[in-house]
């Protein structure tokens, strides 16, 4: 390592601006090393100079996560930033490369933290990816690209290459994965999910055979459509192990000018934080390669945040899920112990180990079914009794109505959010997911998703993602030929998880606005509405395309459920 | 719950027992509330009133436990004692019943622990077997016990039952093992590992198919000898989660008249602590059904202790490895950073996070070839990279003739032995392992094992497992039929692993006494001692038997390689 600063090389901190260069193989240490140069008590800039640096799993500090919707677990983390306040990392367009199962950030308890102007990428990604040669009924046949190797042990395929095999977050040397397999299909011309596709899950990896070196037989039942020969088979065989930029129980935190080409779970998870902004920050295959995924994950994705999300000039594409999802909590009641104390559980098993409230918290209860407020209380005390099990204490006795299965969302972690100018799509799934009551802008984006190009949803009883909205504008976007896969229903999709027979005459969703967008699309399914009280639908321009071929519907124009106040210019159905 | 105490059942404090009784269903809240009302500043006895207590893991406090020759991860505990002092858990006799992937006792920066009178069983165990119905050269046929449910998903089997597959410490909901079974065969009417046998390991889950109910064909070329019809295999499917009670970074713990039946890994094991004392205690399966497996591991194993350890009056059989495990810890230098400071591993991956040194610690350097000691130092520092990695700072400057390679072991962790009138065998592998220099008695105790009845070994490139004896005695023992399995090379096996030319004119251990022991035995390969200074073998009585087959041996009597000063009364080779 070289620790630079101009003119003082020794005395470095007085001016608090650290320089790195890079070094060859592995840049680990030097940078573990720069970081503990940072004093506590000023403002701190860490610059990289240009160049290329390498990071490995080996020497990586290690830190147990729990990450919302990834996977827990011990992580090695290359560049851990934990209780540091008032730090810049600025990149000058440096390559960060990692190699094997090493997250790139960890920023924990942090305040004022900035990483802008640099690149990340895999040398071996965490998905393998091959051209379909041959396809029948019970088999697929794939050429597999030369950068993800494999073998064959036990009766059944292990993927390897550069680390990614070593030194997991399970127990042993090696590191061992699931049995099963998950399929994609992508049109390689397109780089986007191949049209009409759906998630082909849980194939065995006993099911594999090599005809010859390089080329591997799937034996399964594919879903139709059956893969078409040229596309490309994208074959997921890992867990959502290695993030990008976890940003844990922080506030202030600003990602400017970094471009994500892949990531081992999701490239940018926020939880517990309070102010996040990604300004022109790219994730997408890096453009010289044939990757078809970017992150593993989602782009972006934030649990029981608050203050204002800002992203602004971003570009997320390629994706295994989502761009952007905003949500809170809901957690439901698994026992009622005594008249002030509750058991609660983590209903999804990716929220293991995050709080489900805190103390002096408002809460409010909603009822499992329709999803609508039946109470409130106010937190006294929380203790957890292991990752997915909590036990509430509230300052008064509780309201007589609960009942287990009911779930609490506490009101402390109400972000607001602003998307403006992004690209979006070519993804896996949908475009963003917003869930929260704060002010939510989105403006001015490109949408162009496989699914629903926007969805504002909210269940309790399987992701238990929490957030009825109360004031969403979507205005000035272009929703370019979304839904061409198969997830959603509607370009835009409001579809708060409420069966018909639960739907009242109180709306879940609350004021949401679509004003002047314009929808390119080569089918009619443009709106769907459910539960929300205050629609309004003014201005959007809409502009039919044979980009791709028809597809089957379940209605025309709007489609709305149990609203309330509808003030559409568009046809409803 | 009921919490009771004579004569005044509110201010129980003042007298400080705690009583609770079984409640239907789980007891695990109940035990936790009782633990709530342990005073911090006086003992105190907690009294489970006799009966049947049940544990499930559903509620079960969770925490990250490196354990050191077992597996790391988040463990569902039933009991922990986390920074107690002075108690006592009376059992009164009672059974305590765990259903599913949950611990029964943590005892962590604990200080006076007793555990007395109760046994530990599982409704399910860690392991599954069958009663193997036709063998040839390509499968074993075998009838699964009842209690041993399974089922077949994505082209393999899995094993279930009562909780078996919930909550484990991986990623997810539901617990999926690794695809590989592990064989072992049993001589079901003898109730040990069958004659001649060895580990049949790394059996592909996927080549399991079922003929119909309950009858199973595992597709395998076993090696010879091939399995006995009407024997049992026992197969394992799971990794060393669940110790029964694991001792950490605690002094004065006494365990006595506990039966341990069933646990999904080492039944005791101790690490970082002072001074432990098993005193009647049991590890067995119990005596009225038909398992072949005690403990899932050894019964007892103590990493990096001191004080005295005392095992008195025990009996720990059928085990699937070792009744007893005293060793250190031989850290590899993997780097050397500066003249003071170095970077060192965890060698062995079942080593995972336990710290190499403390500050302040005397360790040793010893050469990796002759495990000879080559230089001292003093710790300053330890940091700790990951769970892998640690970075060593020493007072003074680091010798010259350190390698890369070259271990270092603390001399902070070397216990006292005394193992008297215990029964050890029927287990897979070995009897006692012991390596610590310190003063260590074996004396008293019946010996029946499939390997080698004492084995006194070090090694630093496989298990790395240190301590180089000065001190022992082992008197007045019988060593019964020995040797009918295949693990370990003499009745007395001092092995430790140092090849042919490093040995050098210094030896290892030093002062091993063998006095008056009874040696029942089908073989005359008896004591095996490779580079020992002071081997005393005196006044042992050998008693020819016919309870095995002859089998294949390498030397008869005693054979010895670069040891120096030995005085013995056997015949030598």
């Amino acid at each position: 390592m070289q620790v630079l600063n101009k003119g003082t090389p020794v005395n470095y901190k007085e001016s608090c601006i650290i320089r790195i260069q890079p070094v060859d193989g592995d840049n680990i240490s030097s940078l573990r090393d720069a970081l503990r140069c940072i004093p506590d008590d000023q403002s701190c800039t860490l610059i990289l100079e240009h160049g290329d640096y390498h990071f490995y799993s080996d020497h990586a500090t290690e830190l147990f996560c729990f990450v919302s919707n990834n996977s827990e677990g011990l992580k090695r983390i290359a560049v851990p930033l934990i209780g540091i306040h008032d730090l810049t990392i600025d990149g000058q367009g440096s390559r960060l490369i990692f190699h094997g199962r090493v997250c790139p950030f960890l920023i924990r308890n942090c305040t004022g933290i900035t990483l802008k102007n640099f690149s990340v990428d895999y040398v071996r990604p965490f998905v393998s990816q091959g051209t379909i040669q041959a396809v029948d009924t019970e088999a697929v046949t794939v050429r597999m690209d030369t950068e993800n190797p494999y073998y064959f042990d036990g009766g059944r395929i292990w993927f390897s290459g550069d680390c990614y095999h070593q030194q997991g977050c399970q127990n042993g040397k090696l590191f061992k994965r699931d049995s099963f397999l998950h399929c994609l299909e992508f049109d390689t011309h397109k780089r986007e999910t191949a049209y009409g596709v759906q998630d082909h899950y849980k194939m065995p990896a006993s099911g594999v055979s090599e005809i010859e070196e390089g080329l591997i037989r799937l034996a399964t039942s594919y879903p139709t459509p059956l893969p078409q020969i040229d596309n490309t088979l994208v074959i997921s065989h890992d867990h959502r192990d290695c993030f990008g930029v976890c940003i844990d129980e922080s506030s202030e935190v600003t990602i400017e000018g970094v471009d994500i080409y892949h990531t081992g779970a999701m490239a940018f998870i926020a939880q517990r934080s309070d102010t996040i902004s990604l300004l022109s920050c790219t994730v997408a295959p890096h453009p010289n390669n044939g990757r078809m995924v970017s992150s593993f994950a989602d782009a972006s994705h934030f649990v029981n945040c608050r203050g204002l999300i800002r992203i602004i000039g971003c570009r997320f594409e390629n994706m295994l899920d989502d761009p952007v999802n905003v949500h809170g909590i809901y957690s439901p009641v698994c026992r009622i112990i005594d008249k002030h104390t509750i058991e609660v559980m983590n209903g999804h098993h990716e929220q293991a180990g995050i709080p489900v409230a805190d103390r002096g918290a408002e809460i409010r209860f909603v009822d499992q079914n329709s999803l609508l407020p039946i109470a409130h209380g106010m937190v006294k005390r929380v203790e957890s009794i292991n990752r997915f099990t909590w036990r509430v204490e509230f300052v008064n006795a509780l309201p007589s109505v609960i009942r287990t299965g009911d779930c609490i969302e506490s009101l402390q972690w109400v972000p607001d959010v602003e998307i403006r100018d992004c690209v979006f799509g070519k993804n896996r799934a949908r475009g963003p997911l917003i869930s929260t009551a704060g002010s939510v802008k989105i403006e001015g984006n490109h949408f162009h998703h496989a699914g629903s190009a926007i969805k504002i949803s909210g269940d309790c009883n399987d992701w238990f993602e929490s957030g009825a909205v109360k004031d969403v504008l979507i205005r000035n976007n272009i929703f370019d030929n979304c839904g061409y896969g198969k997830w959603g229903t509607g370009i835009i999709a409001i579809d708060p998880e409420i069966r018909p027979s639960h739907l009242g005459h109180n709306a879940y969703h609350q004021n949401i606005s679509l004003i002047e967008n314009e929808f390119r699309t080569f089918h009619q399914e443009l709106i769907f509405a459910r539960s929300v009280d205050g629609l309004i639908i003014q201005g959007n321009r809409i502009e039919k395309t044979r980009d791709y071929p028809e597809k089957e519907t379940t209605f025309e124009g709007l489609k709305t459920e149990a609203c309330l106040h509808v003030q559409s210019d568009l046809p409803s159905c």
